[in-house]
C-alpha cells in the first residue's frame, strides 16, 4: 500500500515537503497540493506531477488522498487539522499546531472525541528526528554521564522575519525549543522565566536576543538563547551538563576549508539544511506508521499543546518582568 | 512504476541494501533474495517479506525482478554481472566489478556489445555520494582556491579480515581510493608507485599500513594511507591542497561528549554508519535512474575497469621495489 | 634591577608563583617564603634556593624583601596586605583581596590613605593574562562584529575542596567570573540574579551547579554556570554573542588523539596548567610594573572590592530566592 | 649569576631573540647587538638598551659579552659560530648551523677540537621546545598507542621569499622537518625521497609544493609536505600513526569566531606567533644550561650537521628523479 499524500501549503516549508514526498520517502506518493497562492500551487504541482487544489480544504476532501501534510500560515491551521479529524484522515501540521493553547487543546480535545484507536494528529517537531538530537538524547538516557542537572541551549538564525513581536519570538520560534527540551531530558517543563537585555540594533523593536530559564520537573535547570538576527548563521546548540560529564550537539559540517588566514566550516543560511535529515526521517516514520496502522513517534496534539502552554507562560512572564510562572498555573 | 528489486547476496552488505530498499527508497520494492548460505537468505527475506531464490542466477531470470544488486564474494560478481547483462536487467554490483582488471574488461566488453541505449552495469563505488565528498569536489571544481595540486587521502580500519595478503589490501580495500581519487580531482590516475614502511605487530604477514603515491594526468601528486589494523576506528580522511587554500573532509559526528578529563567525538567502528547516507543516495539514484529510462550518476563498468587497472599497477609496484609504474603500461 | 620577591603561603599556588618567580620571570628573584606550616615551607625554600621566615609578617619586614605575594588562607588576605602597605612594599594578592567586602573596602582606604603616586596593592585575577581571554576581549571592543549582547560562561572543575557551602562557592570559585566579566565586556556589572536547578550527588548539601545571570551597566545580560564537582575536567568556557557575529574561548589543547573508537582532546585536571600562561605573564607584567615605577595591568584593590561587592549581592540573591539584586544597592 | 647575552644580527629574528632576553628571559640580559645594517641595529640598541658593535666579530670578543646569539644571513653562520669556538663562549645559531653538511661537520670538529667538557655550540631548531611537539613526543614515547608506524608531516607558509629555488626550499625551510622528525620519533632519517607534482602559479620557477619520503631507522616512513605559497596562513601539521592509535599536532588557538556563514579560526602569518613559547622556553633552557654549566637540551652542533646530510640527500634525490636516497651514502 502506498500512501497518497496532499501538502496544504507549499511555501518555502511545504514546497520542501511536497518534493520529499515525491522523490525521497518510501511507500508515499504525492498527489495533491494546494496554496492560497494559485501560482505557486501551479509551479509546485507541475514541478512534481500532482494536482491542485483550490484550498486545502477541498483538498482534504478528496478521497484519493490519504494523508495530509499542513504548512499554511499559523493561524490556519487549527480549521484544517479539525478539517482533517472530520475526514478521518492523518494529518501532519507543521508548528505550532495552532496559535494560542486554547486553540490547541480544543484539537486536543475534538481528537479525543473521535475514539479512534491511533492519533490522526501529529506535529511537524522535527528536532526529534535530526541524528544528533536523537544522539544526544541516548547520552542523556543512558546514564553513564548520571542525572542532567543543567541545559544550555541556542537556537540562532540569520535574521527575523517581517512583522513579529517579542511575544512571537517565543510562541513561533522557540517553541522548537519548549517541545524538544522536555522530548531531550524525559521531563515536562514546568516553571519558566523570561530575561531580557540589550538588544540588536538589528532587531526593531523586538526584543532579541532573548534568554530564557526553564525548569523540567525532574528540577533541571536550563537556559536557552533565542536570537533571530543572529546574522552570521543558522545555529541550533545544546549543551546537557551531567553528574559526570556533559553532551552536546555538534556543528553538521561536511567539509574545513583553509583560507585567508582563517580554518573554518560554513554555517547554513536557514533550517532546512540544517534539519534536511531530520525531516526526511520524521516524514518516513509519519509514512511507516500510517501504513502499519500504528501510533508513530512523531510529536503528538497533546505535545503541541504543551509547547504552547510553555510559550504562554513564558510570554506572562515576559509582561511580569521575568517572574517565575508555573505552566500550569 | 516501482522498481522490483533483487539481492544476490545477503551478508552484511546485502542486507544492509535490501533494507534500505525495503525501507527508505522511493519507488523500488524488495521481491528477492538469494545468499549462498540459505538460512541467511531465508532470515532476510522473513524480515523483510521478499521470496528466496536457490541462487543468483535464478534471481535473475525471476521475472518479477526488474533490477538486480550483487553482494557476493567478489569472485563470483563477473559471471553474475554477465547473468543480468544476458537477462537485459539494470544490476548494481558492489566493487570490485570483478576481481582482476582482465575480467573486469571483459564485462564492458559485453555490455558494449549489447548496443543499449543506457549502460545496464553500475558499480557500488558510494563514496561518490557520501555528502562530504560531495562537497569536497565542489570546492575542487569550484576555483575560488585555485587549482588542486596535492591530495593527501587515509583509509583506515578497525581490523583486517582474514586471509587476505599485501596485495589484496589494495585490490579489495585500496580500490576505493583509486576510485574517488580521480572523481574528486577530475583526472584519471595515469602512474602509481607503492611504498612501505614498518608494519603493525596486528597485520601478521600482511604490509600494513602500505602508503600509494598517485598521480592524475593533471599532475596531482596524491599520497594515500591505508590502514586495515589502525584499531581506533573506521576513518575516511581526504584534504586537497590548492593554490590559495585547502579543503578536507571533517568527521561525520553528531555528539561530543566531556567525560575522564577528555573531550571527544566517537568513530564508527565500520563502513556502514559511516557511509549510510551515501548508500541511500546511491541507491535513490539508481532507482531513480532505472524509473527515469537515463543514465545514473553511479560509477560504470568503465570506472570499475579503470579502478582495477590501477590496483593491478600498485601491485605491480609492489613486486618492483616502489617503482612508480605507468598504469596505461 | 632585580626586584626580590618574598612569597607568603607556598601552598600549591603560593610554591607555583615561587618557582616561577626563580625560574622564568625576567627581573625577579626569589628571596625569602613562609608557611603556616614550617615543613612546606623549608621545602620549597630548600628547593629554590630561599631562607624562611616564621611567617609573613616578619617576611613582609624583611628588609631584603622588595615585593611580597600573598597566597595564604583567605582569611589572612587583610592582614597581610595591611603588613604590606604599612611597610611600603608592592604586594600580589592572590583573590580574594579578603573574605567580605567590607573588609576589601578598609583595604581601598587604608591604601588610598597612604597617598603613594603608584598602588601597591594589586590582586591576583589571572584570567586577565591568559591570552585566551586577551583575544577574545579584542574581539568584543574592537566592534567587527558590533556591540556585545549577551554572554554565555562556564567554570567548572573536578570536584569541590572539603568544607564548602554554597555561599563559598560564590565568594570563592565564581569570583573568578565576576571579575573577569565587567573586564571582558569593559561594564560594571550592576545586577545579579541566583538560579539553582537539581544539585549533584557528588557535591554533598552544596548546591552545584549554580546559574547566575549578571547585567552589565551596559545592559549585557550575561549567564555563567559555576559547577565545582563536574569531574570530567577543569574547563572555562566564554562566549560572546554581538549583532553580527560571536566570538569564545576555546579549549587550550597541543595534541589530538584517536584511540578506542574516539577522537579526543584532553582536559587539564585544575587550574594550575590551564592557567600557567596567565599566571607567568601576570607575575612578568607585575614585576615589570615595579621596576619601571609604574601602575600595572593587573586587577587593583578597587577591582578586588567590586568582585567581592558582586558576590555578596548573589549571596542575597540566593538567600532571596533568585531575586534580582543591585549590586549598588 | 646573569647571563649577559649578544645578538649578531637583529632583523625579524634576531630583534625578536634580542626582546626576549631583554624582558621575558629569568637570569638573562642584553648587553650588546650588531647588524650588517648599522640602522637596525642601532634601532634595537636604542629600543632595548644595549650597546652596538661594528660587526659580529667584535661583539663575539666583548669581554662583557658571556653568549652569543646569531641571527645573520645563512652563510656567515660559521664563521661567526667558529669565533664563538675561539672566545669559547657558548653560542645559539639560528638553523641552518651552516649552508653545507662540510662546513656544518668542520664546526662540529671544531668543536671537538676545543675539548671543553661541555658543548658550546647549540643549535635553534626550536620546534623541540613547541609545547605541541613536546606533548606529541611525549604519546609517541609513551608507547600506550604501540610502536610509531607512519607519520605524516605538512609545513606550509604564506609565501616564499625571493631568491629561492627547489633545492633552497629543502635546505633552509624542509631542514625543520628534517631536525624534528628523527628527535620525534626518537630514530635517525637514514634514506630518503623527493617527489614532485604540479606546480602553483604563484611559486615561479620553483617547485612548490614538494613531497618527501623519509624513512628512519626504525623503519618509520614519513610523508612530508612543505609548501611555501600556501597562502591561507602559516601551518605546522604532524600526524603520527601508531599501532593501536594516532596522535596529532593541533593548531593553536585562542578563540573561535562565528561570523559570515562561517565557523573558524584564525592562522597566524608566519612562524613568530606560532612558534612564540616555542622561541621563549628554548632561550630559558639555554640560558639556565650555561648558568648551570651543563649541556642543554637544544639541537647540537651534530643534530645541525645530521639534518644538513639528510636536506642533501634530498637534493640528490630531487636530481635523481625521486630516487631513494641512503642518507649515509
Amino acid at each position: 500500500m502506498t500512501v497518497r499524500v496532499g501538502v496544504v501549503g507549499v511555501g518555502v516549508m511545504g514546497a520542501d515537503h511536497a518534493r520529499k514526498i515525491a522523490s525521497v520517502i518510501s511507500g508515499a506518493e504525492l498527489v495533491a497540493v494546494s496554496d492560497f497562492d494559485a501560482t505557486v500551487a501551479e509551479a509546485v504541482a507541475a514541478e512534481l506531477g500532482a494536482r491542485v487544489h483550490r484550498d486545502g480544504f477541498a483538498l482534504i476532501e478528496d478521497a484519493d488522498v490519504d494523508a495530509v501534510i499542513i504548512a499554511t500560515r499559523d493561524d490556519t491551521h487549527a480549521e484544517l487539522v479539525r478539517a482533517s479529524l472530520h475526514a478521518g484522515k492523518p494529518v501532519m501540521c507543521e508548528k505550532p499546531l495552532a496559535p494560542t493553547a486554547a486553540e490547541s487543546r480544543a484539537l486536543v480535545d475534538a481528537q479525543a472525541a473521535l475514539d479512534v484507536p491511533v492519533d490522526l494528529v501529529t506535529v511537524g517537531f522535527m528536532r526529534r528526528f535530526d541524528p544528533s538530537y536523537v544522539t544526544l538524547r541516548e547520552r542523556v538516557s543512558g546514564g553513564e554521564l548520571g542525572a542532567p542537572l543543567v541545559a544550555h541551549c541556542v537556537s540562532r538564525t540569520v535574521g527575523s522575519q517581517p512583522g513579529g513581536d517579542s511575544a512571537s519570538t517565543i510562541t513561533n520560534s522557540a517553541i522548537h525549543e519548549l517541545d524538544i527540551v522536555p522530548w531531550l531530558l524525559d521531563s515536562p517543563i514546568v516553571e519558566v522565566s523570561y530575561q531580557r537585555g540589550r538588544s540588536s540594533v538589528h532587531s526593531g523593536t523586538r526584543q532579541d536576543p532573548q534568554i530564557y530559564l526553564l525548569r523540567t520537573a525532574s528540577d533541571v535547570l536550563v537556559t536557552a538563547e533565542l536570537y533571530l538576527n543572529a546574522r552570521y548563521g543558522y545555529d541550533t546548540r545544546c549543551e546537557v551538563v551531567m553528574e559526570s560529564g556533559t553532551a552536546a550537539l555538534t556543528l553538521p559540517t561536511h567539509v574545513v576549508t583553509d583560507a585567508e588566514r582563517r580554518r573554518g566550516v560554513d554555517y547554513p543560511a536557514d533550517w532546512i539544511p540544517r534539519y534536511a535529515d531530520a525531516y526526511r526521517i520524521e516524514l518516513q516514520e509519519w509514512i511507516d506508521s500510517i501504513r502499519g496502522h500504528r501510533a508513530s513517534t512523531l510529536a503528538t496534539a497533546a505535545d503541541g499543546l504543551r509547547a504552547a502552554q510553555v510559550a504562554d507562560a513564558l510570554v506572562v512572564s515576559m509582561n511580569s518582568n521575568g517572574a517565575w510562572i508555573d505552566v500550569d498555573g
